[in-house]
């Protein structure tokens, strides 16, 4: 925290915001704007969703009661000001660094976090519950859900907001509509949103606010107060007959996000209320930061950036998601069944330039991963070849229907799983080191890893020929180019040898791994150890007669996997070789029974083993010699 | 079929029913019903939802030209009318028999069926996949979603809604609203659907239609198109203003759904539309059959039963259903913190009893497991023990609700994963074989699986004093009572020896396999080798010295696993022999790749080899001795 921000570094609590006015509140605000610019610019973060959330949070904090009262924040990227507010500013300069502030809420980070999130439309849900269990043990607290417009598209919020109209506790829902998932809000949903909004009515009454507002430049509470017993504001925002008083809720709004005292107001009324309610709260996402403000998609999640002229630095090689998005649109240049799928990940997916050369083929259906897979699932089954493109840690979300709609049926859906494996600055919630297992057990299914360039090309063609449905799994990483053995022909079941020089030991990898594999191989000839090196590509179906000639040429054959170890395929082969009783030692090395946290992909890749050193260190403790430097180093557990 | 069937004799697909007069349609259906219930009677199905729809599928296959038009059932447990109509009166004799006709929508089956369904609310979903693929193909068909107003609370239609809005494709939603999902339907969304067709105005509408057709008693086609030109009926059934169409659909009813002439004329107009529409029909679950009538929820899926008197025979023993019933009420008397929550599973999951003696600790959330688990996560983190009780095959809708919500965050909940590995009669879409490998993998996860019912009763009692959450897995069987290992104290990471003779082989199992490893530890006892017997208890976490130490007493170990092989615990088990360098030799028995089909429990299991003698073949051919006659069979794959 610097100088510039006289007001914050006296905010300690929640606590110490009763006493500041309207006037210093604005001043606050600004301040914590600033810090979220200055600290998101150097480590990356969520910036236009926090950016558009300050006043909001501002005007919980000083309404409601936290700890007492509970405040759950859906997705949990508009948390930064809470944080901020809840004695986390003196340290917020460390947000997303290994070891510092979480950009999620993390319950053993403050007690004030009454709830992890992370994934979408958890919040209702999550809130209904602390709320039941409240009433239930007798106490008194408030639970809020702050959710928005975005993440109520998921079907997980609706599902919550019915049980919630049904046990009528006073739950209070707000509703944070900027217009904006991560990409512009789609959906029949959202264009009711946006009527609800527009309507005339609400917009005189808002009109009417606003200009008593304006009377009073300065207004304190007790101006507001007179305000409001006019009666012909506040109350007249609460209408029924809409899609939530249909659920059972009260619905108050639509509010100006931005204005402190109306919200502040409105939810003073609120708390009296013994219902549940939405508070329909319109926001603008990017607020005070006039580079987000013009392009939110772009700044909400972004990497580190300058915040002068708000340039986001780069990266340097081209990742698997370019090549995916080059390989896809060259596909279905070729191949008119191929259609695109994404559940608001247009930009991280890498389905742009797919969207603006084939409009009509490319299908946004919102945060709603469930809907995108039996939906592709539809559209496979009328003969077309959906690729739908997904972050690993969100195909959990979609499980059954991957399972239930697209494998049972061997409907040919093609999954771009992306971002699989250990996935840098998100944290526990976003790493992709599930799907691996979830899936390798699925009947029938196919899984290919790519380790580069060519041979997500030749993979992604191989997977929209297949009568069934395939997954394609990469890493939000540089993706390799250029090795000879990536153009190699794809063969079924089988993998490729990259480093094959007759050694005793063997390294197969799945293909988020090949850099890696190739410097451990590097590190173990310095030491004397001749590791050959077999790039898996298929991690399932495997030829298990291929797989054992090549296990049975080994001493010891390490299983390097961008996952975890249980349930994958280092367990697959151990088993394998034991009941075809070979004498070659095989041993998985994967993430270990924990969810991986925070840190870059590479500190990852060496906390649990699977970066160069971490593998040649695996390999040689499997095939111990005297002297060697590179087990000074523990190996990892 | 029998000679009290003349009409349906003569229907082999739903052209023959264009010729037929409503007169005889009105027959038909009622030989439709007698078809229906001889059956179900016979081989047990789901009875009173497919009472409940003869009238609407009639209408919809004389309204819409399938195949070239699709029908998706959503659950698909309406559809024993579709399956009569499509050619397939005269197997459905063999309903839900191994090898017969699926309880199921299955594409293998009929051209006629579109798409496979089992679970709920993916029907809006799919058909909205295939539309699109329609449109893109150029094709003319339509296509229709025929979706419960059980299935409409989960979150996955309501996604599907709102995706539907936006595309603006002439999807017809059929809204099959019989106030019921399994259970008495729960929820705002219910209670909301429950004002709109009691409203008013569309009471007298309806009133209106009635009275006309009461008019002519033998009415046709020609006649009831007079009446239409009215004018006063069916168009002012067209509303705005509401739940759907806020989605962007128009809306359409509510329809009287068994009255043929008002259906088919609202269909053949909302054929005409160029827009997603929704149409609400009320129908009345169990229709025809008084006793199915009276109690909807006890005739929804049913065993064989008496057509006279509607009495559904007894199980035999107690199951494990109603051990876990028994032993969570015994709890809840004990532990204030209990709380139990089902999604519209109520029965199905034995809690009952359970809301009997503690109607406010009991929460039915509806068809929405995800939300099940959510609110389950926030229940516990407020400091409460709930249980959510959900089938195995259910489990996989709400995967990431377990991963990110509950484990991630170390939080409390009891999952009780009812009719976990082979069940029985209703087919794959409702195996249990995926959540052992599914949740092996979770971090921080303790899965647990009785043998009997002192063990159910000590993990119930044991989940709940965990900091962390716990899975207690139990197959749709008779729980087995009085064995003495079952009472032997519960011990972290350690399971017990059910027979201990120093033997050189071991079988290792999980609970639910109890049966059938004593069976074949006798049966091998015949054959000349002394097997011992090792029950898991726990399949995570797991002692591994202490495993260990038991592995390497043995020549063979076969672990037996109630689920899929892949990612199991035989698996997990082999590497750990492998990497601890052992020379015991282990191996893993359980479902080979593939979606277990219909049959038995006990056909299942015999199937893939985890019945006694399977089991005992496995041992025999891991120890060969010359000569014995257990290995005249072949070892399954």
């Amino acid at each position: 925290m610097t100088h510039r921000q006289p007001l914050l570094q006296d905010i300690h609590g929640p606590e110490d915001l009763q006493r500041l006015s309207y006037a210093e509140l604005k001043v606050l605000a600004s301040e914590i704007r600033s810090l979220i610019v200055s600290t998101v610019s150097r480590n990356g973060g969520h910036l236009a969703s926090n950016l558009g959330a300050v006043e909001l949070t501002i005007a919980l904090h000083r309404v409601f009661d936290s700890p007492h009262d509970k405040l759950v924040f859906d997705v949990g990227h508009q948390c930064y000001t809470h944080k901020i507010l809840t004695g986390r500013a003196a340290s917020f300069e460390t947000l997303r660094r290994s070891g510092g502030i979480s950009g999620f809420p993390k319950k053993d980070e403050s007690p004030h976090d009454a709830f992890d999130t992370g994934h979408a439309s958890t919040s209702i849900s999550a809130a209904l519950g602390l709320l039941a269990g409240e009433a239930l043990s007798g106490g008194s607290g408030r639970v809020v859900a702050l959710i928005g417009d975005g993440a109520l598209t998921g079907g997980l919020a609706y599902e919550a907001l019915s049980h919630a109209g049904q046990l009528d506790l006073p739950l209070v829902v707000i509703l944070n509509d900027n217009k904006m998932s991560i990409s512009p809000n789609v959906g029949g949903l959202s264009k009711y949103l946006s009527r609800l909004s527009m309507k005339s009515k609400y917009q005189s009454i808002r009109r009417g606010i606003d200009r008593l507002v304006k009377h009073f430049p300065f207004f304190g509470p007790l101006i507001y107060d007179v305000m409001i017993r006019v009666k012909k504001g506040i109350k007249a925002l609460f209408y029924t007959d809409n899609f939530f008083v249909d659920l059972g809720f009260e619905y108050v709004g639509p509010i100006e996000g931005h204005n402190l005292p109306v919200l502040e107001q409105v939810l003073k009324d609120v708390k009296k209320l013994g219902k549940p309610v939405v508070v329909h709260v319109i926001t603008r996402k990017g607020k005070g930061y006039a580079f987000a403000e013009d392009d939110p998609g772009h700044y909400h999640g972004v990497s580190s950036f300058s915040v002068e002229d708000g340039l986001v630095e780069p990266g340097s090689a081209p990742s698997f998601t370019t090549v995916f998005s080059e390989a896809l649109s060259a596909l279905a240049r070729k191949d008119s069944r191929i259609v695109a799928v994404t559940a608001a990940m247009e930009k991280g997916t890498g389905l742009g330039p797919f969207k603006a050369e084939f409009p009509e083929r490319f299908f946004d259906v919102g945060i709603a991963e469930e809907h995108a897979v039996t939906f592709s699932a539809g559209l496979a089954a009328r003969g077309l070849r959906p690729v739908a493109a997904i972050y690993s840690t969100f195909m959990q979300r979609a499980a059954d229907q991957l399972f239930h709609d697209a494998a049972l049926q061997r409907i040919p859906v093609i999954f771009a799983v992306e971002r699989d494996g250990l996935v840098g600055d998100d944290g526990e919630t976003h790493q992709g080191i599930f799907d691996l297992a979830l899936f390798r057990q699925v009947p029938g299914m196919t899984i290919l890893a790519p380790a580069g360039r060519a041979e997500l090309e030749s993979m992604l063609a191989y997977a929209a020929e297949l009568s069934s449905p395939a997954i394609i799994r990469y890493p939000k990483a540089a993706c390799p180019a250029g090795h000879e053995s990536f153009a190699l022909p794809l063969e079924k079941g089988k993998g490729v040898f990259v480093r094959e020089k007759g050694g005793k030991a063997l390294i197969a990898f799945t293909g988020s791994l090949f850099s890696q594999a190739l410097e451990a191989a590097a590190l173990l000839e310095n030491e004397g150890i001749d590791a050959d090196l077999y790039n898996l590509r298929f991690i399932k179906p495997i030829d298990e007669e291929y797989l054992v000639s090549i296990l049975s040429r080994y001493e010891t054959v390490l299983f390097a996997e961008d996952g975890i170890r249980s349930g994958g395929i280092g367990e697959y082969a151990a088993a394998l070789a034991l009941s075809r009783r070979l004498s070659t030692l095989v041993c998985g090395q994967g993430v270990p029974d924990t969810f991986a946290g925070l840190g870059r992909r590479d500190e990852l890749l060496a906390r649990y083993g699977l970066d160069a050193q971490g593998l040649a260190r695996a390999v040689t403790a499997l095939c111990p010699r005297p002297g060697l430097r590179l087990l000074s180093k523990a190996v990892p557990e």
